[in-house]
């Protein structure tokens, strides 16, 4: 493909882009494929020579996108709902062109600057320490691998050379995502060492029985190593009392990590910054961009107060990497698993700065409005219930029947191709799980999906 | 920034990537900027109100430009020398805005079931086993700690529940790539446990040394776990006996794990495809599109033969993803770390139609016989010395002189801002070193920059 016909293609595509983002809805938003049939449709075998570059676009249309569930429509209200914006598309299609590494400094000082100014006026409008190191990783996942990783070389020195010891134990509520109990099987410390610790009424880790776990692993002789907490979780965005949390940590000098990778947004909009209270006094922390804030997939920043920690555990330079100290210039692969880093930053910043923090502050604010007026409504329907508290934009709720007729009302709506909606288990019940997030959801979106499930339910009444 | 704003926007970024991919040339591939330049430059807090769509464009082509060491530009001959080539950037353009994720089959059968599919094109491309299972991470790094995980996992079923155990041992070449150590430590065998196997004269790992190293191992009563082979070390793209190797690791039931990374795209070419010769054996292999496959970063490609053993380590299902069973749909968040999976398939499946297998092996092939007759032209030379065999587009060679003086060369072609190469330490000596992998680095490029290198030398005779 010459830079010309890229030129005549681009042109194209960022047309359909354009049309896509002016009505994502001319596509069902749950894809409606069978297992295989997109494999079966395409050659078994890759074209021996170069294919004209109209097919390309031509076969994306006929093929792909048939077996796309559409995350950017606003109907997709399962998981935790996220948005590619206009600007963030556009910061991808910048940084592939460039398609830059910022392992060093020197390899692309863009990069790497440009990752350390966002993640500073991210900081800033979450109201998070100002000294606080940032990167960004593809996901919360690895970002809560390497929280767990530093907390480990924090808890013990030797770990780097001699491995993960055996004593070391993890912390986090029943109602964390499993993200960390992964993290804690991947570093070598074991899932039962995870030790889960008990959720009250509304899904918060309980400090007294964290107290109590953790003195209890003490007199035993196991070395407490972390504790992550979270900040939305994954089922009922429930949020972690972390301010106790974090004297329990401090008192007995255990890492606190805190796992906003929803909710860390919310901070955004300063009336919803309660939900970051305590946070300063974690060791890091996780919060995604490509979640909340309007930034394509993938983008999720990691924080923490300890770079000298996170540094000591996964600094290892080759004789070819080896570059002169700067403290301004910043060696990424210095703090982590992976060496190579895309340009993730300039996404971001396009979005940052296209929106700006009242822009980001105000979709938040309307969508956490919208969710709480129908949890409202909810709580005024006769055969509903609110199955958790809703202080953000996902509600959960069931119908008042069996297990089955909920999981039959989600699989109808989901039939309809306007919406998608999950389910979760909550004290051991199916209950409905209805999370905003898209740019594009607005209150008609809502009414209209509380509408069928108010007519799925009627119809089961019947 | 609305539809008809990013349509607009867009044509413009489209016409700057196409003037950009037609000239790349018109910047130096070496940033001009001292640390903290970029940071000065951008404003200390991020903007409450939005800013206009033009602003992004005009501060990209400002502030970022300059900042930017081209990776994308023909005189890019450190590290590995990579490629975002029209195609790939076009699918990155068109991933970004479908904005999906393929953690499980349901969440985006496209982007799981087109991983599967490009997957096995390349399988067949470079003659590897049809039914390995593949996926694609971010970096190799992220996937050569996976297949450690996996190595673990398969020496000791309790790793899981019980953690790493202490007497766990990778093996690899001095010469191996600082992941495969960086994993281990991620992974909590611990640094001193990555046990490195000295090489031969053409720096590859002596099987001799392996075996030896083994069995006194086992004969202490440790647990040899893995040996991580290299195809295409970073230093001097040297090729490991993998035959012998995986011969070794047969007998003794250990887990072969390949970094291929490099190298591994090499085989497209039919001519190349010794340089696997033998990892049909491995257990696990890692190789980058992203590097010499004409791929934006970040595509690294992950195979196992062994899938069952990686989603024993890594699977991990909440309630709220649990599917149903269905072989033809894969749930990717199974077999890894990271939860969320980016639609990275979609650019390999653009590349991979666009240029065919014979378009990639062509430029394999041109850019391996360009350096090969600078490696000749270099052995003619009277004060120049190759410092290691050249089986690829790869060379490493030295000025008979001080160490000083060869950095000096390097320094000065840097200085030029049309060539960007690296030195690394061969035999305790700094040697100068060239990597070819750009898509549009000719013989013209190659020609000039040894004028360059010889110049330098001769003022340094002088």
């Amino acid at each position: 493909m010459t830079p010309e016909q890229f030129r005549q293609c681009g042109h194209q595509a960022i047309d359909w882009v354009a049309d896509y983002l002016a009505n994502p809805q001319r596509y069902p938003v749950l894809a409606r494929v069978q297992p295989g049939e997109l494999t079966d449709a395409l050659p078994a075998h890759g074209p021996e020579q170069g294919e004209p570059p109209e097919c390309l676009l031509a076969d994306f249309e006929r093929l792909i996108l048939p077996a796309v569930t559409h995350w950017n429509h606003p109907g997709f209200m399962a998981f935790f709902a996220n948005s590619g914006s206009a600007p963030g598309i556009l910061g991808e299609l910048l940084a592939s062109a460039l398609n830059g590494n910022g392992m060093l400094w020197k390899s692309c000082p863009a990069i790497v600057e440009l990752e350390q100014v966002t993640l500073r006026w991210l900081r800033q409008w979450t109201g998070l320490p100002e000294d606080w190191f940032g990167q960004i990783f593809d996901t919360a996942s690895v970002g809560s691998m390497h929280a767990l990783a530093a907390a480990r070389e924090a808890a013990d020195p030797n770990a780097r050379a001699k491995g993960t010891a055996s004593d070391l134990v993890v912390y986090t509520s029943e109602q964390a995502h499993s993200s960390i109990e992964k993290g804690a099987i991947a570093i070598g410390i074991g899932q039962e060492r995870v030790h889960k610790v008990p959720v009250d009424a509304e899904f918060r880790l309980r400090p007294d029985a964290l107290r109590e776990m953790i003195d209890r692993d003490l007199a035993a002789g196991l070395r407490p190593c972390a504790v992550a907490a979270t900040v939305g979780t994954t089922a009922t965005t429930s949020v972690d009392p972390v301010p106790a949390i974090a004297e329990i940590c401090r008192a007995r000098n255990i890492w606190l990590h805190v796992d906003a990778a929803y909710a860390g947004s919310a901070a955004v909009a300063e009336e919803f910054r309660w939900a970051l209270a305590g946070c300063e006094h974690a060791d890091s922390m996780v919060t995604n961009p490509h979640k909340w804030m309007l930034t394509p997939v993938d983008c999720s920043v990691f924080y923490t107060r300890r770079p000298d920690v996170l540094r000591r555990a996964f600094s290892l330079v080759p004789d070819y990497l080896a570059t002169a100290d700067d403290p301004r210039a910043v060696n990424l692969m210095d703090y982590g698993v992976a060496l190579g880093r895309r340009f993730r930053a300039l996404k971001l910043w396009f979005v940052m700065r296209s929106y700006g923090r009242e822009g980001i502050a105000a979709m938040i604010r309307e969508q956490i409005r919208i969710v709480q007026a129908l949890a409202a409504k909810i709580d005024a329907h006769p055969r509903f219930e609110r199955t958790a508290p809703t202080p953000f934009s996902t509600v959960c709720f069931r119908y008042q029947g069996t297990d089955d007729e909920n999981r039959q009302i989600q699989e109808r709506v989901n039939e309809t191709g306007e919406f998608f909606i999950s389910g979760t288990k909550l004290h051991g019940r199916f209950t409905l799980r209805l999370a905003i997030g898209n740019m594009a959801t607005a209150q008609s979106h809502v009414d209209r999906v509380w509408e069928l499930i108010q007519a799925e339910a009627a119809k089961l009444a019947r």
